[in-house]
């Protein structure tokens, strides 16, 4: 029975985790940590943890006497906590994680945990988010409707891990799992990209026409979709882009290359066949 | 003063402009023509349009009697349009446009009208839309907000062309008078860059991933929005290509550059300063 939780980074997905989890009616205790004092205070006050501690020794504290500890923070923190988590916490103590790639944190988990004596690791991933983070903008329904991935590399579940998936359950979330490189692969193409390509469209725009008012006065619909995600922090996604690298850059190479395609064949027949696998595309969506 | 209207293509824009007079408190009779009967069949029991007529014939014995004729067909079937009517209209007499590129039609309109004994033309370009088109998605209050784009050749407006401007405003939407050329280079920015690229993208998941499950079940907010635009018809978008292909081709090859630029900088501090850059683009909207 899952009493005590430790949310390690209490921005948008570890404080919405938190609420999720109250919301949800669990009724033990949930402390957090974060190493910025404003998305720790911000989560305490908004009930999406009980309590929390002040620097990373204190969490380590904590963390020996958690049942479940969640690292909510980027991927490259999320590998240094399982680290240090290692030598503190054993059996019967379960650690999940929502970083946004999967493979280098499995294969780091392999090496760590699962073993007698370890504690147990699940890799999770959660297909929430916002394009602005932070413990503000937290809300216990983030998760509702959403898919909640699992990478998990064992192949039965031990009753923590059981109960932990129920949780997510409760949270509202289908759920779905998957092998860890094809989970990065496709992560690639239905996240990655999108960001990607969001962030250098804005970035282009950006250093194109700076201050020009011409671009917020004309731009509707079409351009605030497709720029949304452009606010979107690097904290975080440079820790995607190193531990993802091969399969991002494939999928840009493909799309450089679909844009080349129509940009030749603006004035043919060729144009009508990109429309027609687009409507497509679309129409199954 | 208008007292008689004449909408040619009663699709999403025409039809929202009938309702849209309508709702402004327009007395006056509004006509319709399309060459689909079923567009034109929906646009008359939505009360968009008074009357129809059966064909192009008839509709060009409306023109005669109209006070403002709409064009809202696709860009080459304006032009089309504005050489029929030419034959038919005289002084007195507006016509307008909704296309989406402007500078092929005023180069057009300046051969055809605005001389003595000729109809006025005032070229305009209303920023809204939805990604289906059709009668049946037609609101009136789709211009609300939105920006119209006018871009007139002669110096001054005719009191015909001022009414007609106020009928715009009191649709709710703003309006700002633009350069033709600069127009359609500034479109081509905002608005047929992000739909190409939303094309390309959509293409691109179908032709690699077709019906594979995944897609679909892990797919979430980043990528509805931006293959969004994807379900666009081919049959508006093939006349924007071909009336404004260098602007375009002028974006989408620094699209192309841009990705290009990304994905050789996944792993260096390259690739924080797009986020910088496209975290300012967004700041401001």
């Amino acid at each position: 029975m899952i009493e005590r939780v430790l949310i390690i980074g209490t921005g948008l997905i570890g404080a919405s985790t938190g609420l999720a989890l109250r919301t949800a009616g669990f009724s033990g205790r949930i402390d957090g940590w974060d190493q910025s004092s404003l998305e720790l205070n911000a989560a305490l006050q908004m009930g999406a943890v009980d309590g929390v501690v002040g620097n990373q020794w204190g969490a380590l504290e904590l963390a020996r006497q958690a049942d479940v500890v969640v690292l909510a923070v980027p991927v490259l923190a999320i590998k240094d906590w399982m680290q240090q988590l290692a030598t503190v916490m054993g059996p019967d103590q379960l650690i999940t994680d929502v970083g946004s790639t999967k493979l280098e944190i499995t294969e780091l988990a392999a090496t760590l945990f699962g073993g007698k004596d370890q504690a147990i690791f699940l890799a999770g991933h959660p297909m929430a988010g916002k394009e602005s983070g932070g413990a503000l903008l937290a809300e216990a329904s983030l998760f509702n409707g959403a898919m909640w991935l699992f990478t998990p590399t064992a192949a039965e579940s031990t009753p923590l891990e059981k109960e932990w998936r129920s949780w997510v359950g409760f949270f509202g979330a289908r759920s779905l799992d998957m092998d860890p490189k094809r989970h990065d692969e496709m992560c690639a193409w239905v996240s990655h990209l999108p960001q990607m390509l969001s962030t250098a469209l804005a970035a282009l725009l950006e250093d194109r026409f700076g201050d020009a008012p011409e671009i917020a006065a004309i731009g509707g619909r079409a351009l605030r979709e497709t720029t949304r995600l452009g606010a979107s922090p690097y904290s975080m996604w440079r820790d995607v882009a190193l531990t993802n690298t091969e399969p991002i850059a494939e999928t840009l190479l493909s799309l450089e290359q679909r844009l080349t395609h129509v940009r030749e064949n603006l004035r043919t027949p060729g144009l009508r066949d990109e429309f027609t696998l687009a409507n497509r595309f679309r129409a199954k969506r």
